[in-house]
C-alpha cells in the first residue's frame, strides 16, 4: 500500500515538474517571439485593478491601525495630562468631585471611540481584506494555465503540420488542449465575473467604512467638547470660590496676625498671593514649632541688648520666665 | 597684579575651603546631637511644598509636551487615513472638490490646535517652571547659611565658655556671628516670602493653564465634529449620486451587450454590483482588444464543429471572412 502511494505521489511529482519545464518552455519562446501569446487586454486591466485595489486596502487597513493607536496613545497622554490638574486638587478641595466625573467620563469616552473603531471599521476592513489573498492566488493560477493552454495549442499545432501525419498523436494533443482549454476557461469565467464586482464594490465600502468612521468621530468629538466645556465652567467656579474664600480669610489673618507676632514672616509672604485654606491650617498646625527661628532670632537680640551674653546667664533668664 | 590676583584668588579658595570644612564638621556634630540645630518646621513644610510643586510642574511639562507629541501623531494618521479616503475619489468623481475642501480644514484645524496649544499653554508652563531652579539653588544657600549661622552660634558660645577668658577672641567671634546671621537673614527672609507666594500661585496657574487647554480642545472638538459631519453628508451624496448613474448606466448597459456579444462575460460579472462610469469607459476604450480572447475561444469551437483542423485552411477561412 506505501509502495503504492510512493509510486503514486513519485508519479504526480514528475507529471509537476513537466508541467514546470513546459511553463518555463513557452514562456520563453513567447518572449523570444517563436510563439503567440494569448492576450486579454479588459482582464489585465482587472488585474491591475485588482493589484491598486489591493494595494489601497493594504494602505487603508495599515493607516487605520495606525490611526487606532495614536487614538490609544492620544487618550493615554490626555489621562496623563489631566491627572495633573486632578494633582492639583486636594482631596476637599471645591470642585473636586466634578472634576473626577468629568475625568472619568473623558477616559471612558476615549475608550468608547477607541472600542467602537475596532468594531465598525477595523473588523470590516480586515473582512474586505481577507478576500485578495485568495483571488490573488487564483489569478496566478489563472495565468500558469493560460500557460498551459496556449502550450497545448502551439503543440496541437506542431503535430498537425508535422509533415508525418500521426493521427493518434494529432488526436492525443487536441485532446490535451480541450483539457487545457476547459481548465483554463473555468478559472478564467470566474475571475472574470469576480474582479469587476469586487473592483465595484470598492466605493460602497470605502463610503460605508468612512461613513462609520466620520459619524464615531463627530459624535466623539461632540461629546468631547461638552466635556472640555464643563471643565472649564468647573475651573471657573473654583476660582470664584477661592476669591470668596480668600476675602474671608484675609479678615481672619489680620487678626492672627495681630494676636501672634511670631508668625509675622509667613503672614507677610502673603502680601501679593491669598493664603489658601492649606496654608492657614498648616499654620495652626504647627503653632509655636512654627514661629521658633523667629523666636529664637529675636531672642538673640533681646539678650545682646539685655547685656545677657552667658550661655548659663541666658537659661536663667528663660528659666525665669516660664 | 597677575601675582596679586592669584594671590586674591588662592586666599578665597582658602576660605571657601575653611568654609566647607567647618559647615561638614557643624553638620556632624549636629547629627551626633553635640550641637543643637536651627529647625524651622514651617519653612521646612515650605520647602516640602515648593518639591511637590517642582515635582508636579515637571510632570505637567513633560505630560504636555508627550500630549503635544500625540496630537500631532493623531494629525498625521488622522491625515493618512483620510488620503486613504481620497485615494479612492478619482479625478473626476462626484464629491471629489467637496472632499478635497474638508480634507484641507481638517489638515488646517489640527495644525491650529497644536499651534494654539504651544502658544496658548505649553510658553506659559516652560515660563512657570523656569522659575524652581533659581529658587532650589536658593533654597540650598540658605540651608548652608544655616549651618554657617549654627558654626558660629556653637563657636560663639565656646569662646564665651571658656575659662580663659580673652575678650578680643569673644569680639570677633560675636562679630562673626552678627555676619553669618544678617547674611542668613537676608536671604531666610525673601525665600519666606517666596515660597508660600510660589506655592498659591500653584492653583491659579493650573487653572489658567487648564482654561486654555480646554477651551483650545472645546473649539477643535466642535470644528473637527462638524468637519465629520460634513464628511458623512458629502458621502451620502456620492452613494445617492452613483445609485442614480446606476440606473442609467444599466439602461445603456443592456443595448451595449445587445449589440455586442463579446463584451458579455465582463458585462456579467456585473450582476450585483453597478458598472461604475470608470468601467464602461474602460470597456468602450478597450474595444475589440478587450474581447480578443473570448473571439479566439469562439473561433477554436467554429473551426471544431465546421471540422477545419489545419491551420493553413483556418487561416484561409478567416482572410475569405474579411
Amino acid at each position: 500500500m506505501a509502495e503504492i502511494s510512493k509510486g503514486v505521489n513519485a508519479g504526480k511529482l514528475a507529471s509537476n515538474v513537466q508541467k514546470r519545464i513546459n511553463r518555463v518552455q513557452e514562456k520563453m519562446m513567447q518572449k523570444l517571439g517563436k510563439a503567440d501569446e494569448t492576450k486579454d487586454t479588459a482582464f489585465e486591466e482587472g488585474v491591475a485593478n485588482f493589484s491598486k485595489q489591493m494595494a489601497e486596502g493594504t494602505k487603508l487597513q495599515r493607516d487605520l491601525k495606525a490611526y487606532l493607536e495614536a487614538v490609544k496613545t492620544m487618550h493615554e497622554c490626555s489621562k496623563h495630562l489631566q491627572g495633573c490638574l486632578a494633582d492639583m486638587y486636594e482631596p476637599d478641595c471645591f470642585g473636586k468631585e466634578e472634576m473626577d466625573i468629568i475625568t472619568e467620563d473623558t477616559d471612558v469616552l476615549w475608550g468608547d471611540f477607541h472600542q467602537k473603531l475596532v468594531d465598525s471599521a477595523l473588523i470590516s476592513v480586515d473582512a474586505y481584506m481577507a478576500q485578495f489573498p485568495e483571488i490573488k492566488a487564483r489569478i496566478a493560477k489563472r495565468e500558469r494555465k493560460l500557460v498551459d493552454f496556449d502550450s497545448a495549442r502551439h503543440h496541437f499545432a506542431s503535430v498537425q503540420k508535422s509533415k508525418k501525419k500521426d493521427e493518434a498523436k494529432i488526436a492525443k494533443a487536441e485532446e490535451e488542449l480541450g483539457k487545457a482549454q476547459k481548465v483554463f476557461e473555468e478559472i478564467n469565467y470566474d475571475l472574470q465575473e469576480e474582479l469587476p464586482s469586487l473592483w465595484n464594490s470598492r466605493v460602497g465600502f470605502y463610503v460605508t467604512t468612512f461613513q462609520s468612521i466620520a459619524r464615531l468621530e463627530e459624535e466623539f468629538h461632540r461629546e468631547l467638547g461638552k466635556l472640555n466645556h464643563n471643565l472649564c465652567d468647573s475651573m471657573t467656579k473654583l476660582v470664584e470660590q477661592r476669591q470668596t474664600e480668600n476675602a474671608t480669610s484675609k479678615t481672619t489673618e489680620k487678626s492672627e496676625v495681630a494676636a501672634n507676632h511670631n508668625v509675622t514672616a509667613e503672614s507677610g509672604s502673603d502680601i501679593t498671593k491669598p493664603a489658601s485654606k492649606d496654608a492657614r491650617m498648616r499654620r495652626e498646625e504647627s503653632g509655636i514649632e512654627a514661629s521658633r527661628m523667629e523666636y529664637f532670632l529675636s531672642l538673640k537680640h533681646h539678650f545682646k541688648a539685655m547685656s545677657i551674653n552667658d550661655d548659663y546667664a541666658q537659661l536663667d533668664y528663660l528659666t525665669a520666665l516660664q
